[in-house]
């Protein structure tokens, strides 16, 4: 049995849309329908919420109470910052006025957090960047993010922000793009109040391994969530957690250990074509499987591999935990 | 003054939506907004027009008199078999039924071709494929798709079909995903009236010199379709022509006139954040310009060049015929 | 317990240079010691041999009696058609002479082969391409290609070949790239005994699947041989078999059974920073792991699942497998 | 005229080798030679040289002596952390006795420098890092890494020294892999007088927009050197400047006037299949022109058009600078 809780995206359970399919992978969901869709997935307790929420008249005291009703908790709360309004941007956007609208739904969404009780308001600016080489001054890209991430921590000196970060998509170039870039966005605004998603999908996109992204984020004392997926390194697929690949999902989860995570792991997934309560559950039951391998893996026997650097040592150690894990339900 | 004549994607004129901006990168747009919008782009004759249409109420008839009535020609029939419904696939979707939907899809829109008199109908099977590794039978998605396409052209036989390739998007992998594979499809289906919509960023997401694919394409007799836009090669940006790319497009371009090429070039631009008209009269006026570095150039130099595989002697000659092109308007 | 065989290709157990440790990752090794090393290896009975030999005092007798001793078999014989002579190109080499030089190469290679009762004499035509873009003549480079493969073919009609592509390395791109264009040229040459080697991470490089490509070139009748490694997709990092992806490496084991393969798996390693023997014992170790694996899958199960296209269900079956599939010795 | 002095890498003028051109792509060259046909490059004032050289028999003051003789300056020297001795790591090998050996070398350069009056000492760790998932431990990676350059630095407070950063190659993945990254490394090693050497090419592997990874390195007041050549986005196939991204490099260059960059410009080139002299001479004759071209453009509108992040305005501005630069020499 894991030692880890569950949380997601909120987003799996909507109706997803691309370019393509404009009229929706699936039918549009009500938010106590996708709240109800999350309760059922077994071993799923915990929710990262966008906001502004799918109807007007959805309240977040309306929210909190179907969430304890159902046994939920909210993680997190992120605004909904890179939607039409903020299709040029959201803190880097030209026109200044769209940059007060974002930091606006910052500001909303920090109340709803509260009214939730949630861990952190996320910051994902997936819009923040550009799409041809040229196209922006990059001094002032940065000091808009970073300007910006100080302004609105400072104006919540109690609240905790967390960026996500991510190479592309939907910005072709995305600012914050990996995880060493933001922490040093994080250091030159100076406040102590943000720190970073990590999500393993947007790691591996980034080139980066994720388990060391994951160490060095920590290190910096910057770690606030993490968030499991899998793709295939090419593109934010947001598929079930090791889908494509095993020995990154086991290396992660042994980081998440080694740094003494005790908070949820988010599961962040788009099930374009399949159940969502099917696609996540699966993911928990694989990470619980994976997580039992870490359990029965010579732990010690994987350190001194690695200290030696020897890569056929800790494959044969994984391997050999891998066969003796048990079932997979 | 460019040889070519240009048409584009209707799309490009639309409202553009992705699983973030969900709310739409830009505004509805009907049917007669969006033929008027395409009038509007200087150097613009032909579209290539999605079909079922935006409004249930235009028909070929309607939007054939609006054509004419704007001075454009139909240069493409693209049956929208990648929407909700086949989400999981139109050719080889699991469901018989939706195979049937999607042949459905094709029959209607070589009957809206005919009426505009458009010069071929386009499949563009983009949610054929998988998303995890192990997922389909290799051989049985092989065989749905050469059956389909064969059952397709040999119901219409005087229609010409052409398949546009794509490595990936919506689809994590596509089945058609190169020049190669598709020829290989085209050949084992046995008619002789489907061909190839070679797309420049598809081709270089795949991994091809894009001029290359063409070459081989047309040496087949099989080039049915040339489609310009850039990207950075990792994904189907759609941007304006030659702002990544330059000696690839020029070397595309000369291609086109190696082949003798006489057809209209199709621009495949999704401008999520410029103004359509304005983006799409940018690529316009570039293709322009490049087509005179072009005539410009020493082309019995470059051709002694290539044979001697002296790359920097190409790149000499193109960059001296940059120098001398004249005025980019 | 497995019911392959395998082969690996020698170069595995030679000194291995890059542009930065041009000083070699490891000793120099004589012929005979790189087959000795081979022959250490537990599981490994038939190798790909380069010709010219390191030795010119080596002999294609000599060999052959050291592989009788040692209990070894030659499956292929690859001549070094990709070395400093033939640096701008073998087949497609601007200069007459150097192609010439290839072909004598191969005609050696033949004469190896036959000596060394090896399965297939193999093309690999790594420096067959081009750097930059515009470079070359593509109608120019794709028949010469076409036509050297035809005329080395058609000079030894009891020869067996067999084309490796790859679509990178050394060349920046290589002429023969992928599966459906090695398919494609090989139709061309209107030949009938070259074919194709299927190297899993050439496909993986070139965005194929590996099992898909597997089953495109059988359904052509053209698959000669099968190699197995693993990389990070986007390079020929050539390592252990499954260090990185194993539900592709499950997908091609099970696509081998399904097209009945009988001859070798043969491992195309760089063991670059590891003891070759070790290396390569630790792939053949994996292979027949998750050859059990396979042996203890619900095909029948697969089967249905994958007809359906239902990706969490074919994962479901595969995790469930490789948790029964007993000791990783 | 270019307002740029230049440098390059000496490395281009030697034997270049690779795994499967093990006899090498060109004569081997004494330091001797090399350095005359450094000389030979119109407009080639300063060199990066490797050390230890190529003969045990040259000296440091053999080598000044040459150099004063041709005109040439050292502008840095490059220790050879990454050959045969070093393959599994220099700063970071699991063996003590290595670590130091590199430490040995980088001590050695330093007097070699101080010999040539070089301006900085170059780590360019490309073998520190790893190749197959779980191999490594992160934190001790890092850790290793930090000390050491902060050890090396220390020891020689008044050196200049500087990181060359690079995703990948020769190692699999390399521990400083990008700007932001280093920077990290470079803060937390606690010495001021490191900072980074900027490859172009290297940038564009890691999915950086060289332009703004100058800024980023530049605002933290870290850039020692900046390199220029070109690849295709995936490998570090070190091209000559420009053979591929146009804009891109209109925009590094820009970035380096906007910092006010007064040193020498350095070419990091492999010419693998071109005479070195002409492979960089025709990059100088191409920065040259494409420093026309900033020269002529519009900077007033660039600047405003980036401030509006107006794509479509930049490059046409772009556009048309290309287009009136006058001649390509």
């Amino acid at each position: 049995m894991s030692q880890f809780s569950f949380g997601a995206g909120i987003w799996a359970f909507g109706q997803i849309v691309d370019r393509y399919a404009a009229d929706g992978y699936g039918p549009a969901r009500s938010t106590a329908e996708m709240l109800e869709l999350a309760a059922s997935v077994d071993g799923l307790d915990y929710l990262d919420i966008n906001h502004p929420f799918v109807e007007d008249s959805t309240t977040a005291k309306s929210v909190a109470v179907q969430l304890n009703d159902l046994g939920l908790k909210a993680r997190a709360v992120t605004p909904h910052i890179y939607t039409r309004q903020f299709a040029r941007g959201a803190f880097t956007n030209p026109d200044p006025a769209v940059r007060e609208a974002a930091k606006e739904r910052v500001r909303a969404a920090v109340e709803v957090a509260r009214v939730l009780d949630a861990g952190y308001v996320k910051f994902w600016p997936g819009q923040d960047g550009f799409d041809m080489p040229g196209q922006v001054d990059h001094a002032q890209m940065w000091d808009l993010t970073v300007d910006t991430v100080r302004e609105l921590a400072a104006e919540h000196p109690d609240v905790q922000f967390a960026i996500e970060y991510k190479p592309k998509e939907p910005r072709v170039q995305i600012t914050l793009g990996n995880a060493a870039k933001t922490l040093l966005a994080i250091a030159a605004s100076g406040v102590d109040n943000v720190g970073i998603v990590l999500d393993f999908g947007h790691s591996l996109m980034a080139g980066e391994s994720p388990a060391e992204a994951l160490h060095l984020v920590h290190r910096h004392g910057k770690l606030v969530s993490a968030e499991l997926n899998d793709n295939w390194r090419a593109w934010d697929d947001d598929l079930p957690v090791a889908s494509v690949h095993l020995f990154e999902t086991l290396e992660f989860l042994l980081a998440l250990r080694e740094i003494g995570w005790e908070q949820p792991v988010l599961l962040d997934q788009f099930p374009f074509r399949e159940d969502p309560v099917a696609a996540l559950s699966h993911s928990i039951r694989t990470i619980r499987w994976l997580d039992a391998v870490v359990d029965g893996a010579d732990l010690a026997a994987v350190r001194d591999a690695r200290r030696a650097q020897d890569a056929l040592a800790v494959q044969h150690i994984w391997w050999a935990a891998v066969a003796e894990a048990g079932s997979y339900a």
